[in-house]
């Protein structure tokens, strides 16, 4: 490969970890980054995460061979704006990490192309509730979808120089069409995220009414609205530009409402049975209940009291093998939440727990 | 107190709990049991949840003091129906255990009333992914709310006689009316479980045309439909004998979706992120960020990596700090998930727990 020298854009959660990604199997490239405050900026330098690094976004474009842009959508349709009018090496490579990809697709196209430089659109699929260069994480895109889409901008070397040089993310590379990308995760992502927001609006309201409602929300209705706290920025831009899938969802989603409002206005009970098993049934088959390169999780079962150290215990009796993931929901034990819940990557590893922690505690254990 | 003889009707998860929760306080007394299959009859019988036990419904009733039916809604009613036309102890009590109250309640009134019988409508507001005798717990219904709810049939002993006979559970006794029991649950049950199976049921059919929304479905997605795997029978009971309150949730949620399209339509970026912004303002004042008799919770989070008894490792340096909730997300980072979070009771835990993680491993730790 021939590019030595990488210019990420924004140097914030997202920006600093590919940062980080791209070091580990490349730690001879030059990094130079960009971010309008200086806390991120001072941090990425201070930790090594950059060589250089700027708060004007122009300064370091010509010398890139990679340009990746991190910063929020709108910003991100700017700047490749921009750089249609800045001089570029003529081997420029330029991506971005927006969540939607359309929109940016289509700048690239009507700002990129007409002055043939090299772009496709970019969408590492990971995230978390922290934010800024303080919160880099080399590991944070691992066994994460990393999504391409290609646009007319798109040259042939693209991809493969970006799966070179993102290969320290151990992400899941995968291409698809922009317009495609916008409509799967409206339907998986942007649609429930105005689902989770309506419904935490609608009981706010009812709580002024029937103050109750503060009171025995339980266990489903904290999943469900869960993702109604994320930040409300980022999804007004998500919304602002994937408009049409979003609406498409919503309408079609209302046409559901309908049909199952109808069947309780009609009583008609085996409509609404096969209604909730169809929904049973879907979730049953889709890779949410997968992991990477493994077929499912399994998972135990344990009636644990409320003591000190009695997760440790269990642990400690575990000690060898690995755990996939562990949770209590002793606060709350409404729907079909667990006790104390963990989650193995074999059926050797989960026969193993269950048969240590029948033999060794006093403790209910089950497995599903 | 007089009761000597509580008759439990229905020996699954619910009823053999109950029958757990009574040993506790009340030892003495004799608990006979129905239950319509043999398994979960032999199961009560054998571990001694109850003294006796029978397929017959009316041949414990005479002897009773109070009956707890603890069977699903319809049946709960046409074993109210049939109690007004068995001899019963004068000072009997009868009360249940249905996730909705009002039809429930409307037969109490139309059947039991008539007959001079006693009679209080409850909720114990607890379940498990586990189902059975198999699966009772004494502490299943601890700290979680267990709702009565008076009825014309309701005497002024009723209340008083079940929080003494079931002080055991631990639980949270709340009187409060039946319709606006269901009128609450609805809110934050009910119609939550019809969005969670919408939600689902239009990602499936949409996966049909779009094989790529298997894939992308990430945490927001995985938590906003956990509950759509419920068993359907159950919810399917719900639905029909809480209609009026489901449909006008329904109703009133539908609203709320026209006025979000309305504004993704006019593109009003002001109007969507007010809309996400009180989501998330008003979720974070709800309950459900708190705990019984506790302020609030007290999160850490720490950057672990994926290795065998790396949890292990860190409760050991957290033994005696008392652990209220642990979880890892780490297969799926998308959205606002942790990576290992761990919930302390009071913010002396939470400072300890920072610091001994901080000072004694080489991990990333934050506060929130």
């Amino acid at each position: 490969m021939s590019q030595k020298t990488v210019y990420i854009v924004g140097l914030g959660l997202i920006g600093s970890s590919l940062a980080l990604g791209i070091r580990r199997d490349h730690p001879d490239y030059r990094i130079l980054g960009y971010n309008r405050s200086r806390k991120s900026r001072d941090i990425a330098l201070e930790k090594g995460f950059v060589d250089e690094a700027t708060d004007r976004f122009a300064l370091f474009a010509s010398q890139a061979d990679v340009i990746i842009l991190a910063v929020p959508i709108e910003q991100t349709i700017d700047f490749i704006k921009e750089l249609a009018q800045i001089p570029l090496k003529s081997t420029v490579l330029v991506t971005d990490a927006g969540s939607t990809k359309l929109a940016i697709c289509q700048a690239a196209d009507a700002y990129l192309k007409p002055a043939g430089i090299n772009f496709i659109g970019g969408h590492p699929m990971a995230g978390s509730h922290k934010s800024g260069a303080i919160a880099a994480d080399v590991n944070l895109f691992e066994n994460a979808y990393y999504i391409f889409t290609k646009t007319a901008a798109t040259k042939m070397d693209a991809l493969p120089r970006l799966t070179d040089l993102l290969s320290g993310l151990h992400a899941r590379f995968i291409e698809i069409d922009p317009q495609e990308h916008d409509r799967v995760t409206s339907q998986v992502s942007h649609f429930p995220h105005v689902l989770a927001s309506s419904l935490m609006n609608q009981a706010g309201d009812y709580a002024f009414e029937h103050p109750f409602t503060n009171n025995f929300a339980a266990g489903g209705f904290r999943d469900m609205t869960r993702i109604a706290e994320s930040e409300p920025g980022m999804w007004t831009s998500i919304l602002m530009t994937n408009p049409d899938a979003v609406l498409e969802r919503i309408s079609e989603f209302q046409s559901r409402l309908n049909e199952i409002a109808d069947a309780i206005r009609l009583r008609n009970s085996e409509h609404i049975w096969n209604f909730f098993d169809k929904g049973r049934q879907t979730r049953k088959e889709m890779e949410i209940h997968k992991r990477a390169g493994v077929d499912s999780f399994y998972d135990i079962y344990i009636n644990v009291p409320d003591q000190e150290d009695v997760i440790l215990e269990i642990l400690e009796l575990l000690r060898g093998i690995s755990v996939v993931n562990i949770r209590i929901n002793e606060e709350n034990r409404e729907d079909i939440a667990g006790i104390l819940q963990i989650t193995f990557k074999t059926r050797e590893d989960l026969d193993r727990a269950f048969q240590v922690i029948r033999d060794h505690t006093p403790y209910q254990v089950t497995i599903t």
